[in-house]
């Protein structure tokens, strides 16, 4: 059995109790060691720990089917929901057709980034991830075009990392170009976590240097406010 | 004090100890019955219930504030994420600057379809709602066509209900139009409640009489497969 667990951003209080009963009932832990930590509260030491640092997510699914195979009960750790940029599809591609594998989905990033920020995402959105190391960087530019064109709320994840610094300046640069200079950008950095932070700029006076690896953008609409501290997205009610 | 609160999909399992924890420290519960309903088991006799049934959500959210300004501390509920076509950004605009609201986030309805589907959202994505009650509906067209030309997995809100039982046909049309009839669509009804339901097609033989007021519509992007019953988006990993 495999269980895709989603822990949610960071905290305990933000994991599902479904998320908590696959860890507790499962033989082996397999995950990178960020989100192992995490977790540390729930692990007993009946539980085998399988964590390579950063080595490929595509060895490490590989691993977990293997040991699921031998009978044991295997939980492959996501932070966030399983099923966005995390470890569910890899599961899957790689399994082939194995059916004792259940997704257990948890509260995404751009979720919980939102509710520290405000309410930004209370119209249409789009998430982008920016890394481009298996997407092109050309379609993942395109995209970021038509977001802006149909005035989507976008929520940027993977905004930075060592290999490409310079994606975020970008993307915002192409969509300022559409959309002009009156947009709201929120930035939440270790949401859920210690050291969690967040800022709101406009759009023409965002500060890169706080945003990194474990940062999410998002980038409002062109009815996004900025107004006591937060930023909120009008859903269009007639107040 | 006002407690925003996502509860999840439906069941309490997929609800986060925030949510329960926020919803016992309540003094005063304002929800939908059949929000009030999914979270029962978490009420006592302290608890005060402000259920005013379909009644409109600007009235609800009023009320909310109201009471929570005699000193009580509220709960507003909200199924899925709260800061998505939620109550966070109505209590928001409604307050003007009162500072004790916190927003507790949820797994949100397409998380938690995704997660039985497969793994459809393993790629850039987007949501739209396809109310048109407070966005025209040219808007959420143009919206859906450049969804479609970005190849974004596009997850539909609100696909129908009495007043517009013939959006998601349309929008589903649009995008055949634009990509082709090699598309693959899930539906999931009601996620994680009693009589959850779900379905794979392609786009060119979708049953729409299945779609209902609680379903919640993925169209994958061009990569997207429909192998062993599930529907599985490609990251895009060379296996
Ligand atoms: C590989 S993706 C994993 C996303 C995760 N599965 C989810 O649903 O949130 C990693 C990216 O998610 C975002 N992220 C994950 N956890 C975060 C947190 N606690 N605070 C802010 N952003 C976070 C960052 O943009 C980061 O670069
Ligand atoms: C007003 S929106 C509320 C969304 C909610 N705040 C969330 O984050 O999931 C209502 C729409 O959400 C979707 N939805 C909510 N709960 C669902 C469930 N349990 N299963 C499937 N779809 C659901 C349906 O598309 C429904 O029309």
């Amino acid at each position: 059995m495999i269980y895709v667990v989603g822990i949610g951003p960071g905290s305990e209080a933000m994991m599902t109790q479904a998320a908590k009963d696959a860890i507790q009932n499962s033989d082996v832990i397999v995950g990178y060691k960020t989100y192992i930590k995490l977790i540390e509260n729930l692990l007993t030491d009946t539980h085998d720990i399988v964590s390579n640092g950063m080595r490929g997510e595509v060895e490490r699914c590989r691993e977990a089917i293997r040991i699921a195979r031998t009978g044991k009960t295997v939980a492959v750790i996501s932070s966030g929901d399983a099923g966005i940029y995390g470890m569910a599809g890899l599961v899957y591609e790689l399994s082939e057709g194995q059916d004792d594998i259940q997704i257990i989905p948890g509260v995404t990033a751009s979720s919980a980034s939102a509710a520290i920020l405000g309410a930004p995402l209370m119209h249409d959105f789009c998430h982008i991830s920016l890394s481009d190391l298996l997407t092109p960087i050309d379609t993942i530019m395109k995209r970021v075009r038509l977001a802006a064109e149909g005035d989507f709320v976008i929520c940027f994840y993977n905004p930075k990392s060592h290999g490409r610094p310079t994606h975020i300046h970008d993307a915002i640069a192409a969509i300022r170009a559409i959309k002009g200079d009156q947009i709201v950008v929120g930035v939440v950095k270790d949401a859920g976590r210690d050291d969690e932070s967040h800022y709101i700029f406009n759009i023409d006076s965002i500060d890169y240097d706080l945003i990194d690896m474990t940062s999410l953008v998002i980038v409002g609409n062109s009815n996004t406010k900025h107004e006591y501290h937060r930023m909120v997205t009008p859903r269009g009610y007639a107040l």
